[in-house]
């Protein structure tokens, strides 16, 4: 029989609820799950919102200091909800402390910071995954299989945008998304950062980015903003393969597309994540296949469903934390599948180049530190 | 607060997994939940296998004759999802006990005993439900809303097929769907069934149908098969619309492809359940344009992901007991938009008939028993 | 070199403009031709009317009576685009004064006159063709050659809709499509032909078929409207596979939606008139590839673009003269890659029996005559 | 009644038989033509092949010199088809000589003998085209009167790949394409030309890019490839959106795709020209419609088939040549809608600063010449 492990969280806004609901359903995915996560405490400043979220959410308990769970002996797992600028510290402290921890992306607001964070959870000896959930798609997973198997002999191109449109609309007012002291940036790190993850994911490293940055809408509710609403970038791969890079959210019509193409020497791969379950597969030339990812042998697909019965997006959520959990009790590695805080660090490193090359630096050599 | 209700189910396949994993999400869908279920028993014959479902699906006990069910008052709510013979009576003795019911489709193996099932059921004065999850699909909902608002005009077509592929392979062994005592049918009532209940939400009355039946493979594993492998029928809607519906288990590359269209004199609407998110709608004909049914004021979404995050296949089951739950607290009604026993005798009544013009009794009247 | 036929067209509406350019296109499908087609005179019952045609189309010389076509020695070939009602005809007499003739589909109003058409023509010893035009779409006879290379193993589905949506708006004026005594009949002979046609070139004889039919807007422009908007059948061919025809011209947005799917023991085709340069193909259950019909080694690209660069709807013309040319020239057969009028007497004689089954009779069995 | 206008063209290619092809046509799309061409002469160098091409294209002379085309008084309009290099000098001398010129793109090999070109054509005072086909897609065109009539609001995004798949095998072997001295560039000037034309059609003009390009298969039959199989760049436009550029003719299953997508602050737009005939369009934030652009109100199809009746790639140069042969009977402006010399310097001027930015200048900003 499975043991428990103590979950303590900090953060109850939207990824909140994702990664709560997913605890919940871990038991689905595989029975015996890999450790049996309790809900101990969650954690937020204001009182009445996180005592509301405990109850929804299903903790036990709440606290309006993220310390307390640090301090909780209960709390096998640090699980960081919280804003970006929020992920840094909490998640040094709870590895410091002997707690697992898994922190939202963007890692940190700087490469620099993000770099800190993975150093010194590393150096603390716990286990550690940034949450790049979209790398726990079953079409994404099978993408990366079939470039592993080099089914698509070697890659030439990679190609990704993540698109939305809920910005567009010049009313919507000053969240915490728009503001760059605690976002860090816009759609580079909230959106992008999930694309360059699946570029190093799929492809590997980034040898140099060139790319430019747009405020649209500079201006919302009488305040300035100071974080972009989009960016390109085009990137060139160590390995050789020419790569674009995009992600917006003044994109009228897509809701929430992150859409990426790999070209390789012996065929293609084709994504788009409002429809996740499709994965577009061209075998040499001969047109794309849309193989639709539910059967039993596709990756996570064991114990779901029957073939053709579709997952939503939440489910990347139970195969992330399932895969965690897994790693957690087996004494396991995260790497390669799931996302490390050094891969929440790279990220970041790309994610800075862009920035740099945008300021008027023209094409930017992309160096990871070890 | 909520208050909570008593589960006891009869069932552990595949139903009996999808709707536990359902109960433990309600609460997802809306805080509070109408109700807060309580998994209290499951009941199964076999011992062993009932027992390790009861703790993998996270029911409290277990029990290997469904009286038991019927007779613990801890019970509410009696979820019949058993094979398709074990319908009728335990839905009727549960109700007759005072429990609320839902049952798997199809209600019954005939038209007459799912008459009597509705029948005996409404005279207990409890709340009923046939399991026609498919109407909990927000894309569908989003389509009823549609032709109920009388955007399409006048409903001059509607065409739907069930198709599968999973029979295709004549070494797919005996199961109970494959022996008519058990199923009753074949693919006509394991995914016809919908697609007639679809016709009745979406359309209306049949007045008449034409059909045939096919048995592809008639002997597998060595045994007769005296179930359909598939069944196409041209309808007649009482209100003028002409229709054709279709079900196979023979069709190579469609997983689970529930597809339907209706075309009405001001417009038109198209929808496939492998891509349930989506519904394709031609306002007068100018073009489809496809609706990524997840934004916050489309059916059911209000509490769940921003726009544009996806729902999955197992999301209707969480839908339509969160409305069963509601009609149970607030005594109300579960038509029209979930389906009685009344509903589910009325999509038998189609399928007899289909079954007696496949019989040679070429076009053949239906006439629904009040 | 390639020697000249002389060309007597019939009739100067829709059809007439599609043959007459692409006899102007042949040469661009291979170099030489198989015939070099003079467009010699074309003959329409209005004097005017038929001058302007004969210039626009370039025609060399223009008759108000059709006869005169039959008596023109220059004449070597035939070809009828006239109104339903003057197929049979001109199409005998052509034929008895030694012309090869293509007519246009619905060959007759009936079965009978189709069948008195066939046996006539032939008798005459000359070339004879029923202008299917859309077996010479390069994803169809792909279609074909697939199925007859059993890569679909045996075939036990068709289903076929051809859907328009012009008379979904009820001030559309009445027509010779919606004179009965002119047309034959509405969708069905109109549209329904054509899927007819392919459930024959791609499966085979029909043995039974039980249908509906229906006629949404009966007056239009104060005038009974005597021919049928929509029908549906249901369809059992003679090898075992089970089909749905249907056809109508009041679909909202299906500007001209003619769609087939065929599921084999061995895996599945699909494909769309809307975009008619795709193919999709399902090998086994693995899934839809889509493939771009336009590669040299496709059929009938061989001397057309490169791959990529799509055809359009008028090239079935081209295909299907080309076709009939090379018969003539090389004493060929038009059969079984070319409809002749055998092909159109048996489509007459399914849609004869959709309209006994629509009148009441049930299923019918469908008898060809030799 | 039209006038004749003599052609005399050079080259016998591939787009020497597309242009042939469509002189043909032109009488199809509108009658009476603008002037009717009378195909007078073709230019080449191999006497043999060129003897060949006349016969096959319909021309009534061919010569081995391309300067007895400009000689001759019956010639009224200069096609050149020729390879890149026969651009600039042959079409000079032509419209010095009083003949109007439409050229190929790429219009030079640089962008100061496009400039030339461009400035001496001009100055002889004939109507000159850059033969940018892809404007004359009808729903390319139906997507630039969109944006005139600022259904999208303020564009902020444009992005464009223009993907082919047929050098992705290193067998192919050293075409003129693959020559620099010949060709100028590889998929940049080939394909992304035609990216470039489209974006200064639909957004307007290139502030800045920064691009990267690669050579992937650098030796083909034993012989080093001095062009690019690929580019990508971010491009900055003046009036501030933000875009990327790409093109390939390494990418399996791609055959022939030039797929861009405008995203504006009031809609966006989607195209891909394996589906020629479609345009998506999200009016707001509501979803992609699907237009099939094939109705009687939309550009270009008012002669054409009735709703639904695709057309294929080679009409583009039907309707491109219409345009042509209207401007110079009614001595009008090309432009617009149709691309001039000027567009084909402008477009030049773009490419150059890409294989500037590429040779490691970063960003590079573009300056159009007056």
């Amino acid at each position: 029989m499975a043991e428990t492990i103590g979950i303590g969280m900090l953060g109850y806004g939207f990824m909140g609820r994702a990664h709560s609901s997913a605890f919940r359903q871990i038991r689905h995915m595989t029975w015996p799950p890999p450790l049996i996560p309790e809900l101990v405490s969650i954690a937020g400043r204001t009182g009445d919102a996180v005592a509301a979220a405990a109850e929804e959410f299903g903790f036990a308990e709440h606290v309006t200091d993220w310390h307390a769970l640090v301090d909780d002996r209960r709390v096998g797992l640090f699980d960081n909800t919280g804003p970006n600028s929020t992920h840094v510290e909490p998640s040094i402290v709870a590895a410091e402390a002997g707690k697992h921890v898994i922190c939202e992306k963007p890692l940190g607001l700087t490469a620099d910071d993000s770099y800190e964070a993975w150093q010194r959870v590393s150096a603390a000896g716990v286990k550690h995954m940034c949450a790049f959930n979209y790398r726990f798609v079953p079409a994404v997973r099978l993408a990366h299989d079939i470039v592993v198997a080099r089914e698509l002999g070697e890659i030439v191109h990679f190609r990704a945008a993540y698109l939305q449109d809920w910005l567009v609309d010049p009313s919507v007012a000053n969240l915490w998304r728009l503001d760059k002291s605690v976002a860090g940036s816009g759609a580079l790190g909230d959106l992008g950062a999930h694309a360059i993850d699946l570029a190093h994911y799929l492809v590997g490293d980034v040898a140099s980015v060139s790319g430019a940055m747009r405020t649209f809408t500079p201006v919302r509710a009488g305040a300035d903003v100071d974080v972009d609403d989009a960016f390109a970038a085009t990137v060139e791969f160590a390995q050789g393969a020419l790569g674009t890079l995009e992600a917006s959210r003044s994109c009228p019509g897509r809701r929430n597309s992150l859409r990426f193409e790999i070209n390789g020497t012996g065929g293609s791969l084709a994504f788009n994540m409002e429809r996740l379950n499709e994965l577009e597969f061209s075998e040499g030339t001969g047109g794309f296949r849309t193989i639709l990812v539910t059967d039993r042998d596709h990756p996570f697909m064991q114990n779901w469903w029957p073939p053709g019965h579709i997952l939503g997006w939440e489910h990347t959520f139970v195969h992330e934390l399932h895969h965690f959990l897994t790693a957690i009790r087996d004494d396991g590695d995260v790497a390669p599948n799931g996302a490390t805080f050094e891969d929440g660090y790279r990220a970041a490193e790309v994610c800075d180049a862009i920035v740099r090359s945008a300021d008027g630096q023209g094409r930017v050599l992309v160096s990871y530190r070890d």
